[in-house]
């Protein structure tokens, strides 16, 4: 694997060396803190690993010694830090866990295969052994996908980390397709890609430290998914290591041969098995970029420009809409970080005047539009565009917007660190719904959000923050992504994060939302599968289960537990 | 229903009064004997249904009344011409059973449900009574996909006709989907769409007697799939009557809530259940059209054409790619429908030396390329699909030859009748590759049908006819599509179409195609899932199929036998 995890956070995002700007700016935490309703915030660090202890490895030498002659002794890894680094996923219910040092659930021991066949054995031995396995690639779940648990009859678990296979194996430049290792982590796969002038071009926030089979197995979305597609549109073909042998699904551009099996491998989140290796399709880089921003007066307005956009199928790479909340929160936010209180100074002052002159009100919605091709493809694009959202009411606010937005478009998960250290709780959610119930369905769920944290929070006058924005979109419709940010209650936090997820969820599903656009189900959503697929949908999963893990071991829990 | 089956031929295709000018026209057929090695045509007329004595209905009155009670008693129709229009689809192999009186595999009642709710309590009463149920929208399959057969054990089969159940129920004007009733057919669903200004686009061959849900449980193309898509494309959900009952998949515009069930809907054949609703996507009906002509002096340099074309993203509606052999056989049918004889006339001779002059040898390929949209996308889209036909060594050949493709695209069903009259087998099959594999496969499946009508004919030295097109077509590569016409071995004439099918399937799954592109499985290609699913893929096919129809009541027999 290219990415040595010693280097990064068993129990936060990314790199350990990481620099946090955030931690020593006093301002933003006296602004946070007030924008909560809270005096002040109270420092809460996490538990460091050397004063944990964990449970001791349920594996005998015996199954150890079976898993080290398949991948060689040193890819059988149980050291503390291995095994903590690989017990959860990255959501902030997992940080909860791992920061209060809470190691129960945590992996017997973390195996390395080194290729397809090595991934089998493992399995079949797994089996043999009555252990459970949960399939891993850069581990950055936030749904509880990768939580390394057994069923209470099983004798352990194991993490099978796929990160060893990361090869671009072959690329075909006629049909555009790659067969590419499924360990391979995103900036391998682009620089791999890249030499030969091509891209997938996912990108989720994950992309660092995610893995092409990760985005498979979790049905996932890059940022810029207008141009090169959910996991659905790019993937074209799967092997998979499974209880049953290796499962290679059909590899053809369309088909009529009954259902598509790779749809079934889409989102099936290592429930089925591992997913090896995969075909995907391949674009050529995009000669150039460019990213830039128009304000509106209201989300709606936005909406209406973002649709437009889309049904005119204008060949966009992104279109990112915040709502009123969000645009507020993060310019004030910015703001707060350069240590200015937003609204205050004079060139605030004078920025709101240019903006009502404009017919911008004092709770704008900002839209980014992101386009990438050739440099004509781009100024059409940026026409068109630009006259769809002059239409709609949006005034250009340039090109800084856009590219500072660019910059940092991994950085968001490295403040959520920082805020589990001041005493604040920091989630993200997310859905999708058809274009006729989108504002409904927004104002549905930061209505039910800001009620439960306002249940939920220790303090009185306390209360949390809710943010949103559509980032991708549909002809029929778009995802709607929610960030939340509230004074955790240190004597209840699971529950406390537990009341405010059911809440929203259940506002999700009530008001005709999916329980996820493309974070996943793993133990999290889990509890929602009937009222997502129906009660025959959720049974029509559980008979594919069962025929390819009778036993139930390929990570049990998720998905449909 | 909006089409009378009494008006339309119950052994043949389409509309009984449709004005056969193939048949009076004797040059055709002294050209046609010529091109197959034959000295004359046989005259073989099918057998009026008149002379045909059908078995008698299994079903006792007490099944009958049942059936009655559900869905009013006229709509239980066990007439002979009811019974003997539903006894199969639209096949080849099909119509050699009708044509020669063979009516053992019959339906024992035709019922027509008139709403969901009846389509459920017909599927139960069948349940109850130990009946397969065959569900048909048209009844045009040509892969044996509504043949009306049970099982040994079963007491009989009807046919579940859903015709009667055509209308759109609502518009989403804002998302773009319509919730339409699944028996619809195709010209019907236009006509709806259209009086508000909408369009599904799906216009297969089949388009006038085949229907939304056929178009789903196929997981069928239009020939404008470029543009609308294939039924994967436009499907948002689907409402099905089950032996489990209603199953009503999710419906939203991308999800990762695990695997979306509605590609399992998707080319399920009626072995899960009768697909009764389905949201689709619409979209504005185009302004206006443009069809024309291009003339390659190779397959090899058309399909370069073909897929710059797609690979760049051009919104064209449909490029369509005649190989040497088609391309001949059509000018010279043309020729020899208007008593021209190919070539000989003076007309001709000047035609070759101005295609000769441009670069054109004496066997050439016609591409057809379709934009459909506002004027100004058209005048773009032709501007830059002509550079590319162009550098890729094509000569515009005009509109002519696109307007007579489009005036004509139904009505190639309507030849077969004609042919089988006349002592000729014809029919067709096609198959999907990547770009890369594409020639190598149309060769290899031409020689296959070549060489297997070579060995099949009953005349020495007669032979039959391959012709090949590309008509869909996608980043990673195509469908290929062949025609074949053969003289019939009047002695083992079924024999002698599963000869050629099979050499050709054969030759389809060696060289990497898939067994269908858009026509589906059936009963003609299920012998080759497991070539094309693996063992695994077809055990989760058949894991769904027990959990859905454990007493395989749907369908039996298609898909997964």
């Amino acid at each position: 694997m290219s990415i040595d995890r010693t280097e990064t956070r068993w129990n936060g995002w990314g790199w350990t060396e990481h620099l946090d700007t955030l931690s020593h700016t006093t301002a933003v935490w006296h602004w946070m803190a007030s924008e909560l309703g809270m005096s002040a915030l109270l420092a809460t660090p996490a538990i460091p690993l050397g004063e944990i202890e964990l449970p001791p490895s349920r594996l005998a030498s015996a199954a150890l010694n079976a898993l080290a002659e398949v991948v060689g002794e040193s890819w059988v890894k149980t050291g503390k830090f291995e095994r903590a680094a690989h017990a959860r996923g990255k959501s902030y219910h997992d940080l909860l866990h791992l920061r209060a040092g809470d190691l129960e659930t945590v992996p017997d021991a973390v195996v390395y295969p080194g290729n397809p066949l090595e991934c089998l054995d493992v399995v079949k031995r797994c089996a043999e052994r009555g252990l459970a396995v949960v399939p891993t690639g850069g581990g950055s779940s936030v749904v509880g996908g990768v939580t390394a648990e057994c069923l209470p009859e099983q004798r352990g678990v194991i993490v099978l980390d796929t990160t060893r296979m990361m090869r671009v194996l072959t690329i075909d430049e006629v049909a555009l397709t790659a067969v590419v290792e499924a360990g391979i982590y995103g900036p391998d796969l682009e620089e791999q890609l890249g030499e030969k002038g091509y891209t997938l071009g996912h990108y989720p926030q994950s992309f660092q430290f995610s893995t092409l089979g990760g985005w498979i197995a979790a049905r996932g979305a890059g940022q810029q998914s207008n141009k090169y597609g959910k996991a659905e549109s790019w993937l074209v073909a799967t092997k998979l290591a499974t209880p049953r042998g290796f499962w290679t699904t059909e590899c053809f551009p369309a088909s009529a041969a009954g259902p598509n099996l790779n749809d079934i491998v889409l989102g099936s989140e290592g429930a089925l098995g591992v997913i090896t290796e995969a075909t995907i399709k391949i674009q050529k880089k995009p000669e150039t970029k460019d990213y830039r921003g128009y304000m509106f007066n209201s989300f709606e307005q936005g909406l209406d420009a973002v649709r437009t956009i889309i049904q005119a199928k204008l060949p966009v790479a992104m279109v990112r809409l915040s709502d009123e909340n969000e645009t507020h929160f993060y310019r004030a936010f910015s703001d707060a970080q350069k240590g200015q209180s937003f609204g205050r100074t004079i060139k605030k002052k004078i920025e709101a005047m240019v903006l009502k002159s404009k017919g911008i009100g004092e709770t704008p919605c900002v839209m980014i539009i992101g386009i990438e091709g050739s440099a004509s493809q781009i100024t059409a694009t940026r026409a068109a565009t630009a006259a769809i959202a002059k239409k709609c009411g949006g005034k250009s606010i340039g090109k800084g917007v856009g590219d500072s937005w660019y910059e940092g478009r991994f950085h968001g998960p490295y403040a959520r660190d920082p805020m589990l250290d001041h005493g604040l709780g920091a989630d993200t959610l997310e859905t999708s719904t058809r274009w006729s119930n989108i504002k409904h369905l927004q104002e549905a769920v930061t209505e039910a959000l800001e009620q439960a944290m306002r249940e939920n929070v220790p303090y009185d006058g306390a209360h949390g923050i809710v943010m949103g924005h559509v980032s991708h979109s549909y002809a029929d419709g778009a995802s709607l992504y929610f960030t939340f940010v509230f004074p955790r209650d240190l004597e209840r936090e699971v529950q406390q994060w537990h009341a405010i997820k059911k809440a929203a969820t259940e506002a999700i599903v009530e008001h005709g939302g999916t329980i996820s656009h493309h974070h996943g189900v793993g133990t999290d959503h889990a509890p929602w599968m009937v009222e997502e697929k129906g009660v025959i949908g959720v049974s029509i999963l559980k008979a594919i289960k069962q025929e390819m893990d009778a036993d139930n071991i390929m990570n049990p829990g998720k998905l449909i537990s």
